[in-house]
């Protein structure tokens, strides 16, 4: 085994990955403290060519030199919106099609490992890193998407939440190619 | 739908956590350079209820203020070694009966989703944020573990990355029991 050099990752450029077919799959963002979390999931964002993020709220959104510094570009290839109100999102969301799920511990959450994903619109919310997503902003939603967690700790890192809830979406697209 | 207050989410105590009987992963890494991102992998670690993690190289080990502030907590209750020298590591888990996989971009590598994980002993070594893990230690693996990416960015986070990985072993646990 060997490991692969830059150039035979054959990665897109920037124009190759706004011109490329993405998966329908937007990432919401409410009221994110950390900057660099934010770039944290712009960069998974472009590793699973996402459609796109809508930051909401207080979150940061770029250009901002902590964005930068983890996002490592990919604030320049994820397409973005801005929305001082979270409202605003998933209402521009509904209107275009999209089924809503927020990433969140709640009475009738769906456990990740059983979600079934198609291949259709779909917009996840992830929420403040102490707080969570807002219970007013749920009550929008189709419903809540948890992650199985068995230890002491009550959460996890929310851009390590956001990649495991994309990939077991992006691995489902993955599986029904093949 | 109501989010569940922290009582209801009961997580585990310390000394509960402690006698669990764990997921027989352990979490191998090499010369990571941020020791925020060595705490976000305690949580997650501690979410997952993995057996362990060995910490190997110039990586920050516990006790240590950057870990604790994104491990918060995780980092007494997660088992963990540190080795100097990440070969110590490995001849470790090999007389332990462990089979070694790197998680990194390299030829003949298993893509994630078609990694079968059927609950056996298993370590998996994310490598430093710039170079990953060392050709060397690749060498000594059972192979590697391959996140696709279909973005302009060559990688994840690492600790996206070792979140996505590890939830993709987990995951498959959850579904045997069910």
């Amino acid at each position: 085994m060997r490991k692969l050099s830059m150039d035979e990752l054959n990665r897109k450029s920037v124009s190759e990955f706004k011109e490329s077919e993405k998966i329908p799959i937007v990432v919401v963002l409410e009221n994110i403290r950390s900057a660099y979390n934010v770039g944290s999931i712009f960069r998974t964002a472009d590793a699973f060519l996402l459609q796109g993020m809508y930051i909401c709220g207080y979150t940061a959104y770029p250009p901002h030199k902590e964005i930068r510094k983890t996002a490592l570009g990919a604030d320049e290839t994820v397409q973005w919106k801005h929305f001082k109100k979270v409202q605003d999102a998933l209402d521009e969301l509904r209107a275009e099609g999209f089924k809503i799920y927020a990433v969140e511990q709640a009475s009738n959450s769906i456990h990740l490992q059983q979600f079934n994903y198609g291949g259709e619109k779909v917009a996840v919310i992830l929420g403040n890193e102490v707080t969570g997503v807002e219970q007013s902003t749920i009550e929008q939603t189709d419903g809540c998407i948890e992650i199985p967690q068995l230890g002491m700790k009550h959460s996890l890192n929310v851009s390590v939440a956001a990649g495991v809830v994309l990939w077991e979406l992006v691995r489902s697209n993955l599986s029904q190619e093949r």
